[in-house]
């Protein structure tokens, strides 16, 4: 069994009004030194073996679905688990 | 100048619809080895350099504002850098 971690982030040039919201609620917070948000998606995926590379799956997974990769970077990890 | 990364993730005990609507979406297509999904945030945090102590700072963001902490976990990840 596999534990897939998938991070998805906007790319760098894709302006992010959703961390540009929460960035002026950290500022009425009082955290000023707050210069910057992003904010992006994070999935855990708990992945069965198979004959198929995990590696190759997870890629075509986020390229088809999880990220929109018109303007979206996505990274894995792959973790190798022994079920319980 | 310190990067912060913020992973937010539903707890265990909660349900997680979106997740199973896109392991329903993996299966469709043909990703039937995936058991489980479980979605969460992901935020990068730029944060200046200031005299109060970055760690209870990042803690209290979390729990003002960033988590649910009824429903959601945080976890986060400090790093330090060089501006250029």
């Amino acid at each position: 069994m596999y534990k897939v971690k998938v991070y998805i982030t906007l790319r760098e040039s894709v302006l992010d009004p959703q961390g540009t919201v929460v960035k002026g609620s950290l500022h009425s917070l009082d955290f000023n030194e707050v210069q910057d948000v992003r904010i992006g998606k994070y999935m855990e995926l708990t992945i069965d073996k198979t004959d198929r590379d995990i590696d190759a799956a997870v890629k075509e997974m986020c390229e088809r679905l999880l990220a929109n990769i018109v303007i979206e970077d996505y990274r894995y990890e792959i973790e190798e688990c022994v079920a319980l």
